[in-house]
């Protein structure tokens, strides 16, 4: 899922996402959507979809995160989170159920449960509570939101957030308390907040036996191109991460042949595509050269283009895997990314 | 002709241009691309078309409005100009032979010479002598385009530019000099210097009789959406201006009902595309309360919204000015404009 954190992803137009990109579903950000421009003026012009005039699905995280990475002075408790606004310093309050209020207003299709996403590294006694909190939060939320949705039938899903650091004994009993919410998926959170990267991928081995085979899984904040195969080698269905567009506006791109740095100097008069196997537009229509020009001239047009190609190459990876999965042959496409992935990381 | 300074109008794709606008032509800054990537590059890359994907016409100035506007340290000889880059400080020199080929090297449709652009006001005087050197360096680049033309051949064409600051006597004289290069067409430059605007048309109408009917006339560098006409009705058939980009980007949108300032409180809740009788995409698709959005966020697809609507203003100005020319009634359309000119200034 790209991320269009402020109803956007940025650089791109929704017609370059869903008609060029076939992207199905993007990922909006709860706290930033709340604080500007408010999810009830949202929901007054008819809801995100129709706010940034998108088509397909749209996934909202609850706002835990952001509060935690983002925000100034904050305080939880067992009632939610307080919060400073990184914007103007005004003192908002998140609850599992306000949170719930929140992305129904934005008429998100998937939305997520408030959860407490801890640091890394943190004591296991502070991720045990921190853990049954969330659990707590997904309770409530998720009581909440099947009253608010029998009142007014609409088409959505919450998902709760597996937490627990990387301790693989708190993952597995918080994926087992979540079980009993039944839902229509899960999503597995805390990663990427700073961990060593087998720590990520041991996180989520944790919960794959725990969690139903029947619903999709959901793994937050990741990851690099070569480790896309290995999350869904543990049983990942869905990941988002800022990584694609992030890195293409810092001028890093991902290629079927590896990282692709545009201001080094060798692609100063480098007249080929970005990557000679890519369909994309800007690999059908732009050379290293121009690329690396917009970039060294700061011009908006390279972020344009950066993002559509690292996007493309992201959905591209998902659309292999997919594809060696549907063939049987994911355990032979996954040994042939495992070599490869060392030069591409 | 939307502004390509850098090789690429801020914010918008070539395809966006092409297909979508129908931009049949498009500036580039020959000063920029001078410097960087440099025109030798570009030469090497097969040109500025090729370099950039562009597959209409390109018109490139002469660098002589960004060297006397940009750069630091300058000194105007008889020989040519010698200037300091704004990027890196190294010192450069411009001549009225080097700029036809580094226009060359870019392959460029249309080039202009280099000319020298005073400031305003200036004195008669100084304007008398700055355009009498003007006049000679057009010679020479002509007679240096012609032999490097006969050399090997292409398809191109050469503007002069009549200069003269705002003294009509001096227009006029600037202007008959120049006919006898028998060019294939004549700009009008030192406008956009800071002098009143009534000057700026009293200028252009000053050489209305002597420039040739049969060639095509370009102002270089204006103007508002209601000026356009005005500029017509002077005989003008080509215009460029950063107007409808910068302002753009800078929140500032034209339409077909006057200026809209994106970021006023009042366009907050507004769910009406920003024009509501413009067919651009933004129009199209968005709504002006998303627009502020996106611009109060700061985020990059405002800008590529916003450049996209206020182009298509332009074009579609400059399309309903070239309707009422073909079908006889230019004078009533002038007349309709002009009230309108007031509010929509």
């Amino acid at each position: 899922m790209p991320v269009g954190t402020q109803a956007t992803v940025k650089g791109l137009t929704q017609q370059a996402l869903a008609e060029d990109l076939g992207v199905a579903i993007l990922l909006a950000n709860t706290y930033h959507l709340y604080l500007r421009p408010g999810h009830e003026l949202i929901r007054q012009l008819g809801g995100l979809h129709r706010f940034m005039s998108w088509p397909n699905a749209i996934l909202t995280d609850s706002g835990g995160f952001q509060v935690f990475s983002l925000s100034g002075l904050r305080k939880v408790d067992e009632h939610g989170v307080i919060f400073q606004s990184h914007l103007n310093g005004d003192q908002h309050t998140f609850t599992p159920e306000s949170t719930v209020d929140v992305q129904l207003a934005f008429g998100s299709d998937i939305l997520m449960v408030l959860d407490e996403c801890p640091e890394y590294p943190v004591s296991h006694e502070y991720a045990r509570q921190s853990m049954h909190r969330t659990v707590r939060w997904a309770r409530q939320a998720n009581q909440h939101f099947r009253s608010r949705v029998a009142e007014s039938p609409g088409c959505h899903a919450l998902f709760p957030i597996v937490q627990g650091s990387m301790f693989p004994d708190l993952r597995r009993e918080c994926a087992s308390a979540l079980l009993d919410l039944d839902s229509d998926g899960y999503a597995i959170g805390g990663l990427s907040v700073g961990e060593p990267r087998p720590l990520s991928l041991e996180a989520v081995e944790a919960t794959e036996g725990i969690l139903p085979r029947s619903k999709p899984r959901y793994a937050m904040g990741v990851g690099m191109p070569a480790e896309l195969a290995e999350y869904v080698a543990r049983g990942v269905d869905m990941m988002d991460c800022v990584l694609p567009s992030r890195n293409a506006r810092n001028g890093y791109l991902f290629t079927s042949e590896g990282r692709v740095i545009i201001k080094h100097n060798r692609y100063k008069d480098d007249p080929r595509p970005l990557d000679e196997r890519c369909r994309c537009y800007t690999c059908s229509s732009y050379s290293r050269a121009y690329l690396r020009h917009l970039f060294q001239s700061g011009e908006i047009l390279y972020a344009v283009l950066a993002t559509w190609h690292n996007l493309r190459r992201y959905l591209d990876i998902m659309r292999e895997i997919r594809h060696a999965i549907i063939s049987g042959s994911f355990p032979e496409y996954l040994k042939c990314v495992r070599p490869a992935s060392e030069d591409a990381g």
